[in-house]
């Protein structure tokens, strides 16, 4: 019997971080944890640039101008966004400007167009703009050499858009972790099969498929195992070569169908720990065959969904580096009770919202999922209190 | 020029939610909104079970039993987790029983194996167990008829496993919206493309994509446009028969570039709204050609950002019928200032956590991508005052 952090610790401990990286387009990289700093090679803006429509001249030549006292300015070019005025403004010239445009050379200011009589040849000026007004300086968002995002950064819109304005068309990220998933039980059924009596259907393997899914790793490979140690043994030796991690749920317990004891001897593998105190999911297992971590979760839903959350996602936060997947624990006040005989450290499935939580209006029986939906944290009940109660402040980890 | 919540409503009221459904495998199904009431079948469990190793027995027949004291019990049977033991229990017989299997007729509780001799054709129980104790009662977790996930919801890991659990493999969810992103501008070139002078890179569509795949759903087209009115009127009417919405980007201004007001002339669009009451953004440009819905959203990036969230996120929430698209405001007390003078309603990207909220250190300049990194809200600056201070309550729009 370990206690959780130790046992966090051991998982943790055993798993690398997967250095490996791959190049991937960026509409597939939101997500993922890019593995090099993104560094501007040229300056953004990359040229002093317009931010209206109008005419660029040099402010001193605009001193002292009104509507009455207009300045009649001679036009030489004009340039819409993408071109480029190859000459320089001289004093008493103008360049007809389009947002977006590069001011030209010899120019520090924009004349906005409604302050002018929109002349071609020549044009009239209403207004006075000093040097630097209705300018976007080159470098104004970042400049050459800046480190934009930084390795290690998981991709959202946003820094996908960083990377699309650096002209990167494709982002280097690390590798996913390759996670197999196994669940165990002659009782259950695959989903869309008949039930036959006794049996019920198989939720774990879906669960931790569902939310590993959720937290954007799809498992590679997600089966079902029947109660056989051998045979679940030759299921997890055919996943080893390309698994991170393997996770299986069920035979942790001490029954003759417990067979996951059976398994780690066939395989010769080493048994980190079996037995965590905490509720619900105690008898989780763990172990570890040709370099890669086993965890075995409970049977029992609540408490393989639990011990997902407990113990296996930091691990898979190690391994991919991506730090959305540690579970973050902060305190939080009880709305809502539960009395309940202390003793054992417990977890128990609730709904978090600035600084409150609650409890599901349902039973807390280990096993049933329904009271589960909308939860998004669990609340720690420590082992030398009664329950909770409305009031007080509790730890809670959230999913 | 409209205000912001009346452009809000304008576009939620041009689109429909779209009632077409289509079946998902379970592993497909994570955030897609379920399109019918998942109903119980069968009780769950779908029969008493036990939730231990050990002797089904009646409990009457345990009564002041102890270890000084034990009770002979003729073990008539023997049943494993998924399958059923056909007789029934009568007084002072008893059936050994794993975990998981369905507590045979006549017993009302288990014994839990470590309180007898484990023996075989007869066993010596340690111990009195009133009924109905370890002892899981048929439909513990949900009864038949019951519903379990309401039409609506938006599928999690813990809604898959209890649709896998009712002995679903696919769930009915409504058709995602088909959304079509159209960048325009002369002067952006696509990342990978080299950049030749006067050119930026095309950031404006990265972002929408990046932002679309990061809440769920991929364009089915998103491209760029040259800054010509026929051709981007061609672009539209190419997209239209399959979009249920159409973004663009960029050309809504009021410059000689500022396309779109020439495109929806050539399309014969029904313009629903010109400029929105808000910085920054405001150019924004609604129409509606062949029943779909654009929205023409400014070329400057953050306006297109911050635009993006405030107006098409609800549009998007009302197509898919997921509430985790409309955008939620909530009050909280700002960490840092921003004096900036008033008249116009102002949306500022900032981090907010438990209730407060911080703006980033970067500069808010509009076009500033790289100021948005982390920020997970818009803090809205009302009309009539100079910016906000520290400690001022705020409206904070999340992302």
């Amino acid at each position: 019997m370990v206690q959780l952090e130790e046992a966090q610790e051991v998982l943790k401990n055993t798993v690398h971080f997967i250095e490996e990286t791959e190049k991937v387009v960026l509409s597939n990289a939101i997500g993922r944890v890019l593995a090099a700093d993104a560094v501007a090679k040229v300056d953004q803006p990359p040229f002093p640039r317009s931010p209206l429509d109008g005419y660029a001249v040099r402010g001193s030549d605009t001193k002292g101008l009104t509507k009455e006292y207009p300045g009649t300015f001679r036009v030489i070019g004009k340039i819409y966004a993408g071109e480029v005025f190859e000459g320089i403004i001289e004093r008493g010239e103008a360049v007809r400007i389009m947002t977006g445009a590069p001011i030209p050379d010899g120019a520090d200011t924009v004349i906005r167009q409604e302050w002018t009589d929109y002349g071609e040849d020549e044009v009239r000026i209403y207004a006075e703009s000093k040097p630097y007004q209705n300018y976007c300086c080159q470098g104004e968002d970042y400049k050459k050499g800046d480190i934009l995002l930084k390795k290690g950064t998981v991709l959202d819109g946003i820094s996908i858009a960083i990377l699309a304005s650096l002209g990167m068309k494709e982002a280097e990220v690390y590798r996913l972790p390759n996670i197999a998933v196994i669940s165990t039980g002659d009782e259950v059924v695959q989903p869309g099969e008949p039930l036959k009596s006794g049996k019920i259907y198989d939720s774990n393997l879906h669960l931790l498929y569902g939310r590993l899914a959720e937290i954007g790793i799809r498992p590679y490979a997600s089966v079902h195992s029947k109660d056989s140690a051998p045979h679940m043994a030759e299921t997890i030796k055919s996943f080893v070569d390309q698994a991170d991690l393997i996770i299986t749920t069920g035979g942790v317990s001490v029954g003759e169908k417990d067979i996951m004891h059976e398994v780690a001897e066939l395989l010769g593998a080493e048994k980190l720990f079996w037995r965590v105190d905490l509720k619900p999911g105690a008898p989780t297992l763990s172990m570890v065959f040709e370099n890669t971590l086993i965890i075995c979760l409970s049977g029992n839903p609540f408490g393989a969904a639990a011990n997902f959350e407990l113990l296996v996602r930091g691990v898979i936060g190690k391994l991919s580096g991506n730090p959305r997947w540690n579970m973050d624990k902060k305190k939080a006040v009880m709305q809502t009770g539960f009395p309940k005989k202390g003793g054992v450290r417990r977890f128990l499935r609730a709904y978090h919202e600035d600084g409150n939580v609650w409890l599901p209006a349902g039973k807390h029986v280990s096993g049933v999922f329904s009271s589960m939906i909308g939860c998004n944290c669990l609340v720690e009940v420590p082992e030398d209190k009664d329950g909770v109660m409305k009031g007080d402040s509790v730890w809670i980890h959230l999913l």
